[in-house]
């Protein structure tokens, strides 16, 4: 049995979410929810010591780290359709492409995300509340980073960050321009992993993401959007997740 | 045909060094020279435009990034010894052990290393001929790790990396008190890719990592430095590189 534990289809969370449902695999998604602290709360530091999501239970084995599960199911579920190429350099291919968004890309758009929504929602806490909730962070660099987020990072750490941005998607969109998918003709999960990231960009940094700057980019976003386990998991976490702003890394 | 581009038997160089080693695959050692900025001459940045070691050329497919080539290793030679388990929960844990070490472990020693070593012979060049050697140099933060390790990192970044040293020693030596191997019973690129960064951390690191306190820690990096393929991978560098300092990641 499969049980997956995620903040809903955005971020980190999406990675194995939209895995799963393109391999058709049978699941209960239990939505944690972010706003209520739930992955800091003791049940859950029971399954991930570390609090944070996604994590994957499967048959009472706990799998953590987002990439680690999207593997994980291409590697106890060789039966389903398969995310990840059978040629050992495809292979490659795609993990260089896995490794940088969870080394590069993924921490710049995080750190904005959390300037925008978790620094707000932290000041509206007493600082009673605050170090309530801080105190049951086990990662100290969790720690660090809702306080940094609670005074609002400073502008030098805001101005690195959107750089790496938009360096990022300057070389997801050449890569787009070249290659129907990122690691070459088959859709795969280094696909998944980045459109984690950047779906949602052309709304969130339109600046960056938009019609003239990013087509391919945009047009590889509207592909994956519009593919039947796409539309599936968002359509299926619509209903059955508690409403609520969009999850952050 | 293999041809692996590495800095020598030590930081990230010698994960796909000492796979190769341990599954007995015979391949030509192309050592990079860091002292002379070899790779970040042109020739190299044809073969990585990163301008990284290291680089593995097999049959005239170039795979990066030292984690992607060991399992690219595993991948494409099924047949020899293998270094990553057949059961996935143990893939995953092993997986887990080397995301860390790539995305943790290995920045806070590198920057250390970086404060020692680079540090002191950056200084020694002109700023002409340093500001020459940095033009050369393809990745943005590569650039910037150069500029501040000339300027020595400011105490804080120093003391955070120790830090990061102290708690990353304490989370190998407790996986090890219980485990003889990180990702379980068997030798694994977990120990691989974890060992490329801990091995030599008794002599540069004798406060964190010694008799007293780490002594399963200090145990795993003996059983793995007496094993016939860490000793071969020594023997025939020693031979085969020019006489120089220790590599950096």
């Amino acid at each position: 049995m499969l049980t997956l534990y995620s903040f809903g289809p955005a971020a980190n969370s999406l990675k194995p979410l939209l895995a799963l449902y393109e391999k058709g695999l049978e699941f209960t998604p239990r939505f944690v929810d972010p706003k209520r602290f739930e992955h800091h709360e003791d049940w859950f530091k029971q399954i991930n010591p570390r609090g944070q999501v996604p994590a994957l239970d499967h048959d009472g084995h706990i799998i953590t780290e987002s990439t680690v599960i999207c593997e994980y199911l291409e590697d106890a579920f060789p039966e389903a359709p398969a995310l990840r190429p059978a040629d050992p350099v495809a292979i490659a291919e795609m993990r260089v492409w896995t490794k940088w968004v969870d080394e590069y890309f993924c921490w710049c758009v995080s750190t904005i995300g959390w300037e925008r929504m978790i620094g707000p929602s932290a000041r509206q806490l007493s600082d009673a509340e605050f170090e309530d909730k801080v105190a049951r962070i086990p990662v100290a660099e969790q720690r660090t980073k809702w306080r940094n987020a609670r005074a609002g990072f400073p502008r030098e750490v805001i101005d690195e960050e959107m750089r790496k941005i938009r360096l990022s998607i300057a070389r997801l969109e050449a890569r787009l321009a070249e290659s129907p998918w990122l690691a070459g003709d088959d859709y795969t999960l280094a696909d998944i992993c980045n459109f984690a990231i950047a779906n949602g960009m052309q709304f969130g940094f339109p600046e960056v993401v938009n019609a003239e700057a990013t087509p391919h980019l945009l047009g590889w976003i509207d592909r994956i959007n519009a593919r039947p386990a796409a539309q599936a998991m968002f359509a299926r976490s619509k209903s059955e997740m508690p409403a609520r702003e969009p999850a952050t890394v």
